[in-house]
């Protein structure tokens, strides 16, 4: 797949090889890092600016995507508060603020509540979009992010079995991960209570491409099948009531106790922020990637936009 | 005229030699941004810091100061909510604000609701000050940009004949334009509702300065006779009633058909973002320069910070 | 003391050498100021990402770390709103924050509106935390830098006359500024309302350490004494009522006529903003150091960050 040029507003852009080499462009740039952390700066996005317009809060995603342009020697414009800004009360189109923002900027990193909406900016744009959320629809570089722990811990994919805990109802995590995920021969292993089930239609895709799929609501009887165990968190607006939501909530806590039934050999990842599905008596866990997955989240940024700017 | 260390408050400030100077300066900015996009990144403002103080967002605006900055090497700090800064809350005066962020920074971009504020704060400030908007005051930036946007085209500013069309009464755009239009021999033609004529003060004094004036109501029966048609935006606010902005509101829209009675080598200015008064089916007419205007907005931009900052 | 790598939570962790080191590094620092003004850019902290998490407003305190970290050639990614950031909405504990936010950036600056809310992401955090004012709790970079200011006056500060005057009681500030002042051999003088007294226990640990402390009410009676007069505002929360806010307020306003009973060689200093608390006809008199202050703030904050990321 070609990156160069290209909007990236959904994890169905991508095909195994793309991925692959993703992954082996974003290995690259932990020395990048590692180099910047020491005082060397990378010099590979000088000149370029990242123009980020987040239509809703989100710091991690944001900071991210900065820190990835500050790392590869490129610069940044910011709004964080897109909302409240003059052309928007206006009543200026997506498509004109897209066209707008890119006479001036490089690349655009966008975020926005509502489903299509990066991609009615993306239209607009002269210049490369990439889709930080939108909504419950997609937010590619998050599974990107993910997939890619996976694939630097395992150093493969296929044969791997994968565990989803939690809300895959409703989960844009879950159902951003089956989508790259589908590309290798996978396992899947999906622990949710009735009301928030995988989606049939993923289910049926997933068999359809000769992947095995099992789906159980007691998390403890699989745990210890699990090489991943991908931990989405559980909403409390999804439930009629409180005391619904508690019962499932409580049911999918991965606590020290579980994990003495996990594999030794596996890895536990969560999109953060966690609440109380994971408790903190887990982090010291050498098994716990979620921290890690913020520092892959820089790398997979980088890789992304050095790639769609086309420097390398 | 002298740029260096000056405060740039007004389009009054502007003479006939400075604007010149300056088009030219911009010209030569568009090769630094060209080399910025190829990764070669100017070193002109490397050292100096701006500071983007907006009191009321505009990320348009806000975006291309900080663009111009970067592209130029410097570097960029912004608060771009400063109602909601403590100091603010605190009732720090404008005077002890302009003090306090200029023993900090090199040069201040600011804009603020209020008609004289930036003066205000430019009174106090050691490091020169640029007023992005001072409520319907002044935002000489975005008339020099315009009528930059003018003289690339057509190599020269005397002798045209330019249109402007729409709220001619509270614009502050339009009043920009014929501030710095009125050093060159134009021919104006003001298209306007009754209700939202150019005020006497301004059409008085091109005229006593040897200028052409037409004032009319009538957008199609003049538009063949324009070189530049600078469109504004008809605010709902300005009328008493929601019938009557319609009908003004509708009558001064250009589209595609107007634009069939409009000269072969005109060119379309407005200061952006629009909503009704330009219909989109216009976009891809090569006369439209809406957008390429926020191109220019950015070399003019840097035009004047490396300007008033003495380096060129 | 060692700097590499710590947290900076509080005055509390200086010690005499530490502070005198901490202020030779940042008299060398103006000159990396001037350099970069002229053009030279520093590149100390070249490939280094400072973050900036203020969960309430303070463009001043947030600015000076910006610039300080630009100054040195490093970057910054900057959050102002935290408290609106999806992350604290969803619930993330401070040290979730702290351990996201450091896997991205070298080094933190934090304002919170609650005491010992610093110290919280501190503990999560794999980067060191820089304390920028947790509520009425600390402050320390700001009680280092009003202590540089009187270092770089007078070249000492042993043997020092230091008035504090305003409200002492409440005053993160004043109670800073003894925490650094304790260890060299100062004459403190104490003027504040009876409602608004120096804690006892403060004044109490300096009395047992040998310095001389004086308790007044009378401003007029005691400025005269002073080599430094470190002013404060007096806020109208503090009071029962307005009338006894104007009362006092009114008392302890330092104005040109009683700048004539100061010492020639004496300075004033305040933490900004000032309200009515010092009157502008002493802004032009040569004693005034609030705003030398602003550009002191700069240059500690520069040996700080340098000192704690181990680059000096």
């Amino acid at each position: 797949m070609n990156f160069k040029g290209q909007h990236i507003l959904s994890t169905k852009q991508f095909d195994k090889d793309g991925l692959i080499e993703l992954f082996q462009t974003a290995k690259k740039m932990e020395k990048v890092v590692d180099d910047a952390r020491k005082g060397k700066q990378s010099k590979i996005l000088e000149g370029k600016i990242l123009a980020t317009l987040f239509f809703e809060p989100s710091t991690r995603t944001r900071f991210s995507f900065e820190t990835a342009m500050n790392r590869l020697g490129g610069r940044v414009i910011s709004n964080f508060d897109m909302m409240n800004s003059s052309s928007i009360k206006k009543r200026e189109t997506l498509w004109d603020t897209g066209k707008v923002v890119s006479q001036m900027t490089d690349i655009i990193a966008m975020r926005h509540p509502e489903v299509g909406s990066v991609e009615k900016l993306a239209k607009g744009s002269d210049a490369p979009v990439i889709n930080a959320g939108d909504g419950p629809n997609q937010h590619p570089t998050q599974g990107l992010l993910d997939v890619y722990t996976i694939w630097k811990k395992f150093g493969k994919l296929s044969g791997l079995t994968i565990g989803m805990v939690g809300d895959l109802k409703y989960g844009r995590v879950p159902h951003s991960q089956c989508d790259l995920l589908k590309h290798f021969g996978i396992k899947f292993i999906f622990v949710a209570p009735k009301a928030l089930k995988m989606p049939e239609e993923i289910v049926g895709e997933l068999k359809k491409s000769k992947h095995e799929v099992l789906e159980v609501e007691d998390f403890g009887s699989v745990i210890g099948q699990m090489d991943v165990i991908a931990m989405t968190r559980i909403q409390e607006e999804r439930f009629a009531n409180k005391d619904e939501y508690k019962k499932y909530a409580g049911v999918y806590v991965l606590d020290k106790k579980l994990m003495g039934k996990a594999k030794k050999d596996s890895i536990v990842i969560h999109p953060m922020p966690r609440v109380d599905e994971i408790s903190s008596d887990v982090d010291l866990d050498s098994r716990a990637k979620y921290f890690e997955q913020v520092k892959n989240g820089v790398v997979i940024r980088m890789a992304l936009l050095a790639k769609v700017l086309g420097k390398i």
